[in-house]
């Protein structure tokens, strides 16, 4: 891992805190990619994060992002608690990075998805949505002013196994 | 103007609000591509709005969303009030689509960005830092609920010529 940080004991303490913040995000900014042009797409979307910094999303058909992941399933996610608010740049966030695969079996995540997100409860079996897993292939996790780093699947596997 | 509204001024009020919520807005989510895999990187930024949706960001050399559009200009930024917040996604938000250019005469903004972001005056001339002008070739604007659209430049400059 390429990171700012003390030895062994500071790069692990900096994995167990992005994963950390990952498991502790409801919602964040979905970037993916436009077919027309290839330029990189935010969006806003809510999420159910996994063990190891995956994350599941649950997607309407009609949307772009949707659409977007279905032609190129290249994709990242940024999250953080103060995303948005006056002091975000001096508040932690983290992006995972990966692609998105389609998943078969909705009723995997059915349950656990509605349970984090209560409000999904007036679309969670509409046909048209459907669930996506974001598969973190490296994340940048930046703590604060010089302390930051990209960690590669591995490293968050090692401190946060399925 | 592909856009969910109705008739010809439904869709001026939707162009006027876009232009208004990018106008309001002093920080966002810049999504950038990576070099090595091209996914889409996601990364917080403060940022200057101009007229027409163009948004000035000034950026670090060490920075990988910088070193990301020195590799390739396209880009985008999703702004809104609410991001990260739990009404996310019942608010209205933003998303400007283009390319990002490095602004060879720094003093063209720099004042101006100092005034958004008084801050920056620890940093503003730095030699490493530099600005960049993402142009809005179109933005995808998300009112609310089924009231949403992607608007191209053309319409962007016509309710806000520069």
């Amino acid at each position: 891992m390429e990171a700012k940080s003390h030895g062994e004991g500071g790069r692990v303490a900096l994995v167990r805190e992005a994963l950390e913040l990952i498991a502790a995000s409801p919602r964040g900014v979905l970037c993916t990619l436009l077919p027309e042009g290839g330029e990189p797409y935010g969006s806003l979307v809510d999420i159910l994060p996994l063990e190891g910094g995956d994350a599941v999303l649950f997607l309407s058909g009609l949307a772009e992002h949707r659409k977007n992941l279905d032609a190129d399933p290249r994709g990242s996610l940024l999250l953080g608690p103060a995303i948005g608010s006056p002091d975000a740049l001096t508040q932690p966030r983290v992006t995972i990075v990966g692609s998105a695969e389609h998943v078969e079996d909705r009723a995997e995540f059915r349950d656990l998805y509605l349970a984090a997100h209560p409000a999904s409860a007036a679309f969670i079996d509409f046909p048209d949505f459907a669930f996506y897993r974001l598969r973190a292939d490296r994340v940048r996790y930046i703590a604060g002013f010089g302390r930051m780093g990209w960690i590669p699947r591995d490293s968050l596997l090692a401190q946060d196994p399925e």
